[in-house]
This record gives structure tokens, C-alpha cells and sequence, in this order.
């Protein structure tokens, strides 16, 4: 096996990413080498590209980035039982302790320890990746890498969707980013009776219309984005919000709209503090808010696997663009604009 | 308003029914008199028709039965706002008393004074029955009657199918009757990811497929069932297990190939009591099992509800037979023959 | 019976209340009339004696008010049959609709068309008032008015503490007033592992202590808290937040100290829109949060009954003062300045 | 070190057990080797010394029995950094495999590869033994050994009593064992209302009390259970049943008592099918049931200890006998008779 590969790299403190040869990495006994097949790229790698804040706090380069991938397993540890050599795998970028309180209760995805590839440890922007056995998700042989490769963004839509109960609910999704898309996909096969979806783009629109949404409505343009949705919901207001967004004026009007009683799921970031009034849209309706983190540990990759098995939801139209690892330029700049749904890049 | 009606009565204890002419219900301030548009013929009816043990002890002739109904709000009681005259409504059939501790606490469908109609007062083979307004279900204007009726029935398959998570899940529905047909389509919509459903009808299993099971296995010819679920698994076994028989065979199979740590509903009625190794099937297993009887009220039909209007289930291939209320024999026959799927008369 | 009554009214749309004599009202055919043995204030009469926005916008004078009472019923309606002349009662002060989607769907607590007794129809601080006999809560014999003149505002209590799981985790309760007090006793007596409640009263600090608090904390003096938090949970923080104050550095400290996967009730008002960081504070937490109003209709009562009847909870030391009804001016300015439990008007 | 150890061995595939001198067990990289400073005997231990039909279908000697144990850790694998030598630990029995679905899902004590101490691998009646390291549960310092060595199996208890809800609910233990007793004080803990104990021995019943029980009666002795917990319940019934006996008619007498719309948790072993009528007892009350084994890894754990450290349990009335190992036949011979609580030996 060839010593070195390309990797893309946060090469020092700085914005901007740089393709270099390291070595590949080497195999410790419960780890998969994996001969990375496919990437795609997640908005922390825009943060992380950017060297936004965020960024400057948590990481510590030199660091391969990138944390979506799939491939084959090439090699492993001597302690690894479960993946086998010649393995397709999907990967969980979360590696956790698995001893801490909050991974031996249940809630791994918030353990007090982990390390993100790509974010805490090298990613998977390269040609090869180890990580421990148990984050290796075994997929089917023949799941076409473009898919295979958006299964950890695919269970961040999930995990929120799976909070609430959406079965038979009128349900409002803000954000329609590649995560928000997956959730109006994942809503509707589990039983929503209606999605309504909200965005600024209308490319996004368009999409999330492709992935089921049976209303779309543009929150830059449409004043009166409230009023609509209560229209729509002949006064009563959705059953369930599904914030993807960040935006704090999606974050209030959703909860305007939301049903007292009604549940609301968290998953977008504002990034900064925001004015909120908690009597109105919180306490005097008695809801039901849940904050969404990553993905359930592993109930989480099954339900995406159970749903992706029966072909409940079809992820393909998202791939909207597909760039060589060498282009990674160009398919970080499409990403900055929001005119695509997933980009995947080929190392 | 004509002052007699065709009704169709247990007329004395003993087996049989009777067509014939009494007096149009009158109605109290609290209720509404409905013109009956279409009946549907359910298992207790046959129950009651051949005066078995049950229906002995329950019921207190002379008294007109059926209770599956949809029909016109003709007139209403004094005290009656939400419900018009005009509106075309279903009906809940048990009428509860709202007061006692089943009632306020969130178990109205366990209610312990509750009243059915068509088995403890007056039912719905008739041109018209008053029921308390509280009970009537107000459908969109254009709902088919044959439609419309059976929306009773399907909440028994809606309030089965709530019970457990199905979310992804692999689904054992064990009894092909209409609820048990039913809940197959219930299973899908919700997100199930397979359905196997079993029954020993050969005419009901195509009725399974046609509802969306993903495989039917006839209990009665293919022994080896439980060997056939396992090896359709994986060997793993299913995660759910709705059974909707009453067998015992479909009672100890199911649990038998029911996963550990997986849920049960039970709806169908063994009849008596029954063999059952609890160490092997619920407690070594870890599994949590649910009792059904009746629908939640009233989740349950706003859950039935946005099912139908989200056109998630189709109920229309149910619909096998029609006939006139004069042609009761015939139908009753054919209900009893299980050669159909719900069987519908107009009065 | 006298034709005429005391009342304590808000005669006009002004500051303050008066003495009136007023008509006894007249019982309707689903109705009691109760003659009232107890009272007590709570906080939404403090902001009705003030007038404050929120009274002027809600308040239709001339109106008595007073929600929290106990009595004895001395007529019922010609259609109540469950509660008789005699028996002892306290009451919801919540009248709903009953046919609501809120109410029929086990959200009665959120009914689309609540009126609230003293609020929206006539109320309690007089020596008669006639409610929905579905209000009227029937108390043992024996039970004490000031205790059974608490139980609805030991619901408000009773619905928080039972949002969340307490069984053997560490509890933050920030709040107390009347009913953060009662919320002490009442995790305390579900399995709370402990109790740590926060004030700015030294007065109410003290009476934690006797609700059950295992440990208290100044929040006015002792900057640090979430530090002192902390500390006394091995630096994990708490488990639950009960957050009772409606204090915006409450809110704050109290996520601040939450631990991830924590969850988090909500029944203290802001009463204006504040600055919070949705990213730290529950999203990057995985946090669940419950909005709190009212109380559940009817499995709420069952529970506080439970607890009470069980004696795991008691309430006496709450009750620090007791005034007649002519001097509700002295008991109304006790409670405003907070060195009290909860004050007790006799009529 | 010394290299040989007293062990107490099922030597050969026949009934009783014998005292041997074995090889001090190594240690893996993921292991610790403990000291043991108290045991107690299990009921399966009873079947094991029996060498009945499960365990002989079960064991494969010469095998090392016992699984309840705690004590101090002398020696550590390469790779364990979360306990320390000198820590005092008690042990979870079942040693999972961390990767089947069970494990990943959280369920991992229904682990489809578990191996138990004392049943698939080496156990605890002897000087030493190794176990992972995950497996250990760090003790405070302070905690006696004879309470320590209680926690496996007062999780059995936790478990049980955690599956169902509780607070302000009127419980009936069925079954006072001593993790039935344990049980009772559970119930207590987390808020029942009360709670009705039953068993066979007016020891044990007067164990009950000490515990908790409210009201105890004796299985054999009161004919009409039925009738006097429905007296004492006013005819109602009560809420939950935690069925510990694995007897027939506790079974039967449980569900007979049983509220609609309850929850029944089940941990007692039948030992073989038994006659139910699902109809009645299960389906027609619309009770939810749950089986339960084992301990939730490591929820159970977290809790058990959050109920110790906060006093709201004793288990101190339970250790009602100690031996020293050398006495194991005196030991279980009592621990056939019945006439105790928990049996501890010290090796």
C-alpha cells in the first residue's frame, strides 16, 4: 500500500483549505482502515473553511477535515470482529467514550468526550480514514456511493423527525438546507399528513417540493408567512415544528404558528443569542421542545437504514452536483452560494 | 317526518333478526337525529345474530343493533352548538359517561359506564337513530357514505397501530380480517418498513396484498410459519406484532418470532382463556404489550382522520359487498362465510 | 337563602377592588352552588387588584373576582347527578368547552374556549358562586379548608413536577413562591434524588427548607450560583430544571446548570420577551423543555389527590396567613410583598 | 500473589456444589481482577445447585458459580483507565457484546450474546475474579459490603418498579422475595400511593412491612385476595401490578385486580405455560404489560444509586443472614427454606 496520500487540510490558524500529501494513517487494534469511496461536504466544514469563530475555538491544525464519507475497509484491527476486510461502510462521525454518564445512558450522541472527525481528529477528505470499528456502518453491497455517503448527514434529519410525533400531524418545516430536505422526505414516510416547508431560495423551493413537501412558502417574500400557514391550517396552526434553519425569525414565527399542545424539534443553530418570549409561544401553549444533537447511538442508523431498505425515501434527487477531491475550490464555493442540495466530492 | 321506521331488531332472546317497523327515535337536548346513509356489518353483529354466550349475557332484547353507521344530522337537541342540521356525520359508538375516573383521566374508551350502541340501546340498522352530539363525527361534505361508515371500524385498526412504534420498523400483523386489513394499510402509512401479514383466507391474504402488505403468509397451509418469518428477518425476528385474530396459533407464532425488547398490540379476542408461556414470549424477551379495545377518545379519530384526508390509506378496495337493508340474510350470510371484506347496507 | 351576598368585584376598568353586595347567583341545570369556606390569592389576582396591561386587555368589570377556594355544595342543576348537596368541594377554576380539538384530544388545559372563574366569568372571593358541576372536585370529610382550598394551585404544582422524570435525579427548582414551594414537596415525594431550590427571599428560602429542599441558595446574594450548582452535583449539574420564577437570570442560570439529555418545565412567567442562547442553552444540550399552564383536566387532580390523600405531601406549612374577606386589603398587600406562604381568605 | 484461590465450583453435570482450590483468574487488557469481600445468593443460584432442567440446558461445568458479589480492585487490564486499583466496586452480571443490535439500540441487557457470571463464565463465590472493566460499578468509598453486594440485584427491583408509572398510584407487589421486597421500598421511594403486598410466608410479609408495604396478605392463607384488594382499593382496583412470584395465581389474581387502562410489569418466572384468558385480563382493560429482565445498562444503575445515595431506600432490614463461603450448604439450604431475606457469604 502506497505511504503517503492526498488529504485536504487545515494546514495552520487561517481561513482556507489546502490539498497536501500525508501519511495514511496506521490501523490501532480496534480500528478500519477505510479507502474513502465518497465525500460530501456539511456546513460545519463551511465554518471550519471560513475559520469562523467556532472554528478558531475548537480546532487545532494541522487537521485533515471532512467528517461525511463511505468506503471499504481495507484493513483492521486485531481486536475487530464485527467488519470484515472488503466491507462497504457508511461512518458515524461522532467517536465517543463510551464510558462517561451520558454514553451509558443512552444519550452517546451527547457524550461528555467526543471527538468529531474532522473536527477533533483527521477526516475524511483523503484517500483513507481509520476510525474505530464500532463507528463503521456496514451498508448493503450494492448502495451507490453517492448515497451511501449521505447516511450520518440523513440521520441528523431523522433524529429530528423522529422526536416528535409526526403520525397524522399537520407539520412546518423552516429551513430547507440538505438536512431540512431530508426531513420533509423523512415526515412524510413516517406518516405525516401534511408538510409545509419554508425557505429563502427558490432553488431550495423547488427541492423541497421534489423531496414531498405539499406546501412551500418563501420566507423572504412572502410577508405574511404566519398568516399563511394559519390559512392553510384553517386557523389551528401545525401540529409539530421542525426548526432546520437557525433563522431567529423562523424560530418565531414557527412557534407562532404552532399548536398549543403542539411539539417543536431544534435541530438549526441561530449562532447568537436571540429575543424570545417564552410566555406566548412556549408556556401559555404547553409545548413541547426538543433540542436535536447529532444522531441517536446507533437507534438513530437504524431507523435510516429501515427506511432507506423499504425505499420510503429517496435521497438521489439531493446529489445535486459531484466534484473531484482536486476541485474541492469550486465545490466549497457552490456550497457557499445555496444554489445545490448535497455536493459530494471524489477523492 | 314519518313517525315509524324499517329497523332491523334482536326482537327476544334467541337467535336471528328481525325486520320490522317501530318508532323513530325522539330526541333529547343533548342529541342529534341522523338519517342513516349506509351500515356496515361488524364481527360483534355476528356475534349478536347468533346468540352466542356473549350476546346472552350483554344484551336485553327487544333492541335494534348494528352500530357502524354515517348518515345526515336531521335534528338536534336543544343544547346541541357544534353539530347542524346537515351536516353528514360517523358516529362514535360508545357512549360514555364523561365523569367517571377512566373518563377524566385520558381512558374514555375504557370508561366504566359505557353504553354501545346496537348493543346496550338502540343501534343503526335502522332509517334513523338519535345519538348524544358529543358522539357525532362531522365529515367533509363530499366523503362517499361507504367511505364515510367504515371510519368506526378503522379506528380500531388506527388505535392498534398507534399503540407501538412502528417507525421504521418490521410489522407482523396476524389476522386478515377488515381490521386486521385495515391496520396493514394504517402500518404502511405510519412508516413501517415491511408488513407481513398472516391469515388462513386465501381471499383475505389477496385483500392483505392489495392493502399493502409486503408478504402474506397463509397460517393455515404453510407450516413453518414462524421459521418463514424468521428466515424473511434475517432471523432476527419482527420489531412489532399487531395481532388481530384472536387465534391461539397467531397469539404464541407472533410472540415466538417477536423480537426482544419488541411490542405487541393485542385486539383480537381468543374467546376463552388460553395456554401461554410468559417466561419464553414477554418476560425473558423484555417486551412490552398493549391491550386494545376501542378507539382513544378522541385521538383516535383525529388521528383516523388526517389519515384519510392525507389520502395516506385508501380503504376503498375494502368495500367488497353492498346490499339493502331488506337483503339482511344475505349479507349476514356472507359475513359469516369471511369470503369478503366489510360488508355495507343501505337502509 | 339571602337574595343578596359580599362580593370582593373589580367594579371598573381601574386599579384596586371593592366590597360590593351583589346578587347570589343562579344555578344553571349542569351547575352547583357553592357556599365558600376558604379562599386563597394567587399571583393573577395580584396583577387584576393592579390592573396591569395584561388585566386591561383581558378583564370585563364589573366581574368578582378569586379562582383558588373550597366549599360546600348547597344546590345543584336538574341534570347533575355525581356531586351531591353536602358534599365538600374544591374546584378547577378552568370552565371548558368540552368540544374543542384541544379538549377532546386530551388538552383540555389548553381548551381553545377556557373561562376562567374570576377571570372570565364571576369567581370565588365572596360567599357564594355557582360552577360547572364537572368543576366541582368532591374532598374527604375531613379535610381541612386551607389545605382543600389549595389543591388547585397545588395542581399548577403537582402538572410541572410530573412533566418530567424525577426518579432518582437531582432537581433544580428556581422560583419560590406559592406554588415553586409546593413543587419542592412534591418532587421530593415522587423521588426527586434531591432538591435544590433558589430565591431571592430569605423568607422563602426558609419555608424550602421545610417543603423538603435539601439545599437553597440566594440568588440575589450569592453570585455564583451556577457555579454553587455545579459544585454540588460533582460538577455533572442538575438533571431537571423546574423553573418557577419567571426571572430571565433564573431561566438562564437554570439551562446554564442542566445537564445534556436534561429536561426542563417551564410554568414561571417572563412577561416579556428576553434574550436567550437557544444554541448552548437546548440544542447543543439535547434538552427536553415543557411549557406549563393549568392543569391536566382531570389526571392532574387524580395525582395530587393521590399524593395528599398518601400524605406525601403537606401542605400546612404553607398556609402563613389567614384574613377574613373584609380585610382583603391587608391580606392583598401581604402578598404583594412577598414574606408570606400562601394567604387565606375566609368570607 | 497467591496463585491459587477457594472457589465454589459446580464441578460436574449433577445437583450440588463443591469447594475447590483453582487457579487465581488473569486479566485481559479490558479486565480488572477484584477481591471479593461479600457475596449473596441468587434464586438462580437455587436452580443451579438443584442442577434443574434450565440448568442443565444452561451450564457447562467445572464452572466457577455466583454473580452477586462486590468488592475491591487489585489488578487492571492495559487498556482500563476509567476504574482505578483500590476502587470498591459491585458488578453488573451480564457481560454484553456492545455490537449486536440489541446492544447498539438500547437494549443491551437483552444482549443477543450475554454472557453471565456464574452461569456462562466464572462467577463470584471465590477469592478472585476478573471481569471487564465496563461491567464494574464504582462504589463511594464508605458503602458496607453487604449493601454493596446488593445493587445487582436491587436493580432487578429498580427496573421493575421504573417500567411503570408510579407516582401517586396504587401499587400491588405480588411476590416478596427479596427482589420483591426490594421492590416494595422502590414503589415507595418514587411515589406510590400506596402499596399492597403479598407471598406465601407471613416471614416474608412481615419483611413486606419493614419495607414499606402498606397492607400485606398472605396468598395461601386469605381466600378472597381478590376480593379484599378490591375492598381496600373501594372497589376501583389498583393502578399497577409488579408481579414478582412467577406463581400461577398471582398471575391471575394481579390481573383480576388490575384498573383499565393499568400497567403490570413482570418479573417472576412461571417456570412453564400456564392457562390466561388474554381476553379479560388483558385486552377488554386496555392494560399495558411489560416484561422485564435484567437491568437497563446502565440507566438501572444510575438510578439504584441515586436511590441509595439519597436514602430514600434501606436495604439494611433485608440482610437478614451471613455465612462465611466455607458454610455454603447451611447457607443455601436456608435460602431453600424461604424463611429469609438475603443471604450473604463471605469468602
Amino acid at each position: 500500500m502506497a505511504e503517503t496520500m492526498k488529504a485536504l487540510l487545515k494546514p495552520r490558524a487561517a481561513p482556507g483549505l489546502e490539498l497536501e500529501r500525508v501519511l495514511i494513517p496506521s490501523v490501532g487494534p480496534h480500528d478500519v482502515l477505510v479507502k474513502v469511496k465518497a465525500t460530501s461536504i456539511c456546513g460545519t466544514d463551511l465554518h471550519i473553511f471560513r475559520w469562523d469563530p467556532w472554528a478558531q475555538g475548537r480546532l487545532k491544525p494541522p487537521l485533515i477535515v471532512g467528517h461525511e464519507f463511505c468506503g471499504e475497509v481495507v484493513e483492521r484491527g486485531t481486536e475487530v470482529s464485527d467488519v470484515k476486510v472488503g466491507d462497504l461502510i457508511s461512518a458515524e462521525s461522532h467517536v465517543t467514550c463510551g464510558i462517561c454518564d451520558m454514553c451509558r445512558t443512552g444519550h452517546g450522541h451527547l457524550c461528555r468526550n467526543t471527538k468529531i472527525l474532522g473536527v477533533d481528529r483527521d477526516g475524511c477528505f483523503a484517500r483513507y480514514i481509520a476510525i474505530p470499528a464500532i463507528n463503521a456502518w456496514v451498508d448493503p453491497p450494492g448502495m451507490p456511493p453517492e448515497i451511501a455517503v449521505l447516511q450520518e448527514n440523513f440521520g441528523n434529519a431523522v433524529h429530528t423527525a423522529f422526536t416528535a410525533d409526526l403520525r397524522a400531524k399537520k407539520v412546518l418545516v423552516t429551513g430547507c438546507g440538505p438536512v431540512g430536505l431530508m426531513t420533509i422526505a423523512v415526515a412524510k414516510a413516517i406518516g405525516a399528513r401534511s408538510v409545509c416547508a419554508t425557505d429563502v431560495s427558490p432553488y431550495r423551493l423547488k427541492l423541497a417540493e421534489r423531496m414531498g413537501a405539499d406546501m412551500t412558502l418563501n420566507a423572504a417574500k412572502d410577508d405574511g408567512l404566519v398568516k399563511k400557514v394559519l390559512q392553510a391550517t384553517e386557523g389551528e396552526g401545525v401540529d409539530v415544528l421542525l426548526e432546520m434553519s437557525g433563522a431567529a425569525s423562523a424560530l418565531r414565527d414557527g412557534f407562532t404558528v404552532l399548536k398549543p399542545g403542539g411539539e417543536a424539534a431544534l435541530l438549526g443553530l441561530p449562532g447568537k443569542p436571540l429575543t424570545f418570549d417564552f410566555d406566548e409561544l412556549i408556556i401559555f401553549k404547553g409545548v413541547k421542545v426538543h433540542g436535536v444533537v447529532g444522531r441517536r447511538l446507533w437507534e438513530t442508523w437504524y431507523q435510516a437504514r429501515g427506511l432507506l431498505r423499504a425505499e420510503a425515501v429517496d435521497l438521489a434527487p439531493l446529489v445535486t452536483h459531484k466534484f473531484a477531491l482536486d476541485n474541492y475550490e469550486e465545490a466549497f464555493a457552490l456550497m457557499t452560494s445555496g444554489e445545490c442540495g448535497k455536493v459530494v466530492m471524489i477523492p
